[in-house]
């Protein structure tokens, strides 16, 4: 392509250049469809993604609904489908309703957006995820980042405010795996007359109950004070996203949430397929609890042979890396020995420090943990 | 739900309040799988989100690959599907890459943030799809919003501006179904040395020698400084979207843009039917003109009663109604007797005016159109 002189997007190539000095490129690895490498980089925490009954689900969802949802939800995009799984998802987690979009992005964006606005405050904490930070900057609310973890600090922020506010917080933290001070921060959002939303992503399907998430662990199910947006794109195998909370907050979200009212309905084969891993985790309450086992596993047989990593509250084990390209390097050599890790590096870590990431399967086999511990032991750089 | 004294939610109740004294409360509507109402109210502009290819491809997908991605598309999200999905877009639109993203709004805020940020100008239409709106907030880039379909808007705007720029434009407006002047606006762009972006999520599949689309008929394919944007949602029939582009600017949203970045993949089974819905496409290239051809009879019968309808350039047709009530009782009795239409009212219409929305579908049969206008037409209210 002939580049002109007047060329929009000529720094772009500056970018790139950058990007490469910095050891920072990303490209896409497309993966084949039979057996790869032996997977801890995805978020198939469950193992559901590929179940007979999760697939099937999808497949008839298609054929009798159709490829796709034809519509925004409040025009032809809402099926009896979609429905159902509001019904079953609110349920499942103790909350009086739920609403499903096609992303848990879209969720996060909906539930920020649609909870504040110009004039509130919105307290976010300094790990949560682009998606929550997105929603703060579409909000146009006063936005307090505060230190991670941090009940205190979220006390101080909303006591330096008068009316509305809303405290924001992921339930597990995605980079390293640990979970947010729930109880404690309910106290403090409690205290203020605040709302408390919590981004239980990685926490559906691990913790609580059966899988019923980090909220319902900490006791926070059903709370007139609390919202929770969820993904079904992890733990329960498909694509999509929901909020979940008080009628009255489900209700408002549906009129005036932008990702919701002006974005396609999810597509019948995703919204069949998390109904269906949904029904599998209720048949199969066990599931949690192993993938939290694994991680555990991956934990103790990595600090103890010396690397450091953060003991998991869920199913994210992070293992220190010592700076980008070690990391990259660190995952190429496992990937070749044909174990798939994640690889955290800036802008992705909010605290520049990068990253291995391990996710634990609720359908790892023993000799598969095993596996995988020994190629990241045995493929660790010097300093790591 | 007991109400606390400190409600953190009590101000809902009161939107709630004034929104049902606005007539403004929206509902959801579950459909049921099997045949319901004449459906002229959703996007599925070619008729293939129940075409046997496409829901065979769809649950294939699925069986094949799973029911989700597992993933961001930089981790295990990306499958040899996604790939072909992308290849075979940006060789059907004329351009040289292509990105798929979980939704055409996500591929919005992906392609406004990733090709502005702060210092930069973004020049918008001031009835630009809500997805392009909220990319341009969060750009932090200066935000120039220029009248309706205005090319001279647009050129004052980039004059009164150093540096980066970049218009955004839908080609087809989803309210009125009116097409944008792409011509001018890339003169006046290439002139100020600015980017364009075209949101084509109504022209795909609609405009353009065999649906290529509102930039291929506007000759801007594979243009060095035009970026476009597309739903797999309408057109295609599935779910999801894709930001299509010169290499480097596929590059850059690869490595920066956060909905990409930090998203879980497309569905597998979402990527299979859009790539099957594509094929269709290609070896029925009669399907966008037929399309086409049932806007316009529509729009003429409409007006040949007395109505007020803009002439369609694309596949959406919309009518004026006197209220926003009488637009929902309008768009009611059409339902009653059969007919589903949309109806937009504030806050989803930029000029505060409600009308009944219909998209034409190139499966409709000729009774089927006239059975539709006759309904809209029997129904219409006092003042239309
Ligand atoms: C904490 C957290 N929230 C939200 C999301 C977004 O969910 P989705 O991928 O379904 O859009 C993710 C990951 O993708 C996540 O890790
Ligand atoms: C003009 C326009 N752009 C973008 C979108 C968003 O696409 P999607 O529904 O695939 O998110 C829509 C409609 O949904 C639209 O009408």
């Amino acid at each position: 392509m002939p580049v002109p002189p007047k060329d929009p997007f000529g720094w772009l190539d500056a970018a790139a250049e950058q990007r490469r000095r910095d050891g920072l490129t990303r490209t896409l690895r497309p993966r084949p469809a039979d057996a790869g490498p032996l997977d801890l980089a995805g978020n198939d925490y469950l193992g559901l993604t590929r179940h007979p009954a999760v697939t099937a689900a999808a497949a008839d969802a298609a054929h009798r609904w159709g490829a796709g949802a034809t519509g925004s939800r409040l025009v032809t995009g809402s099926t009896a489908l979609h429905a159902e799984l509001e019904a079953a998802l609110a349920e499942f987690c103790g909350f009086e309703a739920a609403l499903v979009l096609s992303s848990g992005y879209a969720a996060n964006l909906a539930a920020v957006t649609a909870l504040t606005g110009p004039g509130g405050l919105v307290v976010s904490d300094a790990a949560n995820h682009a998606s929550l930070i997105d929603g703060c900057r579409l909000s146009r609310a006063d936005t307090a980042v505060v230190a991670h973890a941090d009940p205190d600090a979220v006390r101080k922020a909303l006591d330096a405010h008068q009316g509305r506010a809303v405290a924001v917080t992921d339930s597990v933290f995605s980079v390293d795996g640990d979970a947010a001070p729930l109880p404690a921060l309910a106290a403090a959002c409690r205290a203020h007359g605040a709302a408390l939303l919590v981004d239980d992503a990685h926490g559906l399907g691990v913790l609580g109950d059966g899988g019923r998430g980090g909220p319902y662990a900490a006791g926070l199910a059903g709370a007139y004070d609390t919202v929770v947006t969820v993904t079904l794109s992890k733990s329960l195998g498909s694509q999509g996203g929901a909020v979940l909370g008080p009628r009255r907050v489900i209700e408002h979200l549906l009129n005036t949430a932008r990702t919701f009212i002006f974005d396609t309905g999810l597509a019948p084969a995703a919204t069949g397929a998390a109904l269906a891993a949904l029904e599998v985790l209720r048949a199969e309450p066990g599931r949690p609890a192993r993938v939290r086992d694994v991680a555990a596993e991956l934990h103790r047989r990595f600090t103890a042979a010396g690397l450091t990593a953060r003991e998991p509250d869920a199913a994210v084990v992070s293992v220190r890396a010592p700076y980008p390209e070690a990391a990259v390097r660190w995952a190429a050599d496992c990937r070749a020995e044909g174990v798939a890790v994640g690889c955290f590096r800036p802008p992705s870590v909010p605290d520049g420090v990068s990253r291995l990431r391990l996710t634990a399967r609720a359908d790892l086999g023993p000799d598969e943990v095993r596996r995988a511990a020994d190629t990241v032991l045995r493929t660790a750089p010097p300093g790591a």
